[in-house]
């Protein structure tokens, strides 16, 4: 497909369905209404088979089933879609495909990731990981990786309305294209794989920002989804780390105001930018920084 | 048994088994080394049967497999434990009980949580949820929050040394009891529930802190570990304050510096602290303050 437009998918905290307006008491005793993003299941079938039930906010249904089934490799690279059937009313959405399929053995195998787990993420996920070429000639420039963190932490966005939830952002150079939140991290980063399986968005050159940890499971993810460079505002685990190095995937964690660190591939790194110049982030978009109340 | 002192369980970031030492560089482009938590899988079996493999961080593994398993309910309230035999070089756990144990069919039914998931959260944990009924006379002060907040944070931990991990805490009045830390949250929760049953260390009166959101499975845990307050620095989904409301738990959230907001069961909190006294949190022990790294 062609060129993506800056935040063609951006968050819509606007939206009553995704944030509700609670009561409660503040430090003070004081009655108080604030927002909180909200957390409903999701049940996924592939075909006839129930896959598993998601707690999602539950934006992009669609894009949440694709991009989950092919994370988890039950939807191969040639699979036809036929259909995509949500029903808000029983909270189900069902992905038919041409090909027969049954994965009752695989979905029988669990492996509780460290952030925010996944079924089946690993046995045959990482055959795949190890298959993945990345692409060598993506390069991430520094003044890129400080307008990237600028434009996603002031984009109005359910976090800094309710908290309480975490962003994926696919970026082209300095452009972030698509923003999803969700209140799982893994539903955040199967939507955005959903969005690019089902709208034929290349992989290639392209930039992977999270504001979650940066794991054994969300290397695997991005390395499988093909995108060299992976940004997060978090830290690192060692097994996060020693994957990333496996598979020349660039990894730069801790990326908040001036300050970053790279931990895997730096030869893709650019630094076009003075770190002196760049202002401490504004408290107002920091993230994790207080929310408003409103006083009753 | 009989009174705990205060951190019983700590954490030990000195243990080179919970901490890695990595290279990279930093955003000047100059060599760095810093510190990060380890991430490695362990398999847990109840008798015969293979239940799960978890990321963890590693320690305390009889905790966090007895844990797991009764906040799953695969473990009864009644069930004696013959055995637990942790074999690091294979990285398994077995629990070995006196009741023949089949899961067949629970372990096919899956649901991906919030905030890291479970397996089998879901379901059969509603039902324990729903019979659950909390101390109405607990109460929890305004200074032992201020107070759990500091002594926590001040306490040399794998978080700041390494960041990347999620903290949970038992606490009876301002004093903090077990001090848990996974890369995982649902482990670290798992890992206090594991001690707790293994302890004997009874729930009524108890306050959960936790560094983690407070999802629906965050809200299910707690009232199903029988524990009537929960208290963390982050947010509330809208499903995790509607299940604290309907189990009748204490739910205080983004407690920070001064402020915090109770979502629910307020009438168990009594206002002895002014908080005009209470000093901004101090930057050297805030949660998610920047790690340092050392220059090489």
């Amino acid at each position: 497909m062609g060129r993506l437009e800056e935040f063609t998918v951006r968050p819509d905290p606007a939206d009553a369905r995704l944030v509700e307006r609670v009561t409660g008491t503040d430090h003070t005793a004081a009655a108080i209404v604030t927002s909180v993003p909200v957390e409903r299941p999701l049940t996924l079938f592939l075909n006839r088979q129930e896959v598993v039930t998601m707690m999602t906010i539950g934006d992009y249904p669609e894009c949440l089933a694709v991009g989950y089934l092919a994370n988890q490799n039950m939807l191969r690279a040639d699979d036809a879609i036929t259909a995509i059937d949500y029903d808000d009313d029983v909270e189900t959405v069902v992905v038919r495909t041409e090909r027969r399929t049954d994965y009752e053995s695989k979905l029988r195998k669990k492996t509780l990731t460290s952030g925010c787990a996944q079924g089946t993420v690993f046995g045959d996920m990482m055959e795949r990981f190890e298959t993945v070429r990345l692409d060598t000639a993506a390069v991430v420039q520094t003044s890129w990786i400080y307008a990237l963190s600028r434009k996603i932490n002031s984009q109005p966005s359910i976090y800094l309305e309710a908290g309480a939830i975490h962003g994926c952002v696919l970026c082209e150079a300095d452009r972030p294209l698509l923003y999803m939140e969700d209140v799982g991290r893994h539903n955040a980063v199967d939507k955005i794989a959903g969005y690019m399986r089902l709208n034929g968005v290349e992989p290639e050159g392209k930039i992977f920002y999270t504001t979650g940890r940066l794991t054994s499971e969300m290397v695997i993810k991005c390395v499988s989804m093909g995108i060299p460079i992976l940004i997060s505002r978090s830290g690192f685990t060692a097994w996060g780390v020693a994957l990333a190095r496996q598979a020349g995937l660039t990894l730069i964690g801790r990326a908040k105001g001036r300050r970053f660190i790279t931990a895997s591939g730096p030869e893709r790194i650019i630094y076009d930018a003075d770190p002196g110049e760049v202002a401490a982030e504004r408290r107002a978009v920091q993230r994790k920084a207080s929310l408003a109340e409103d006083a009753v």
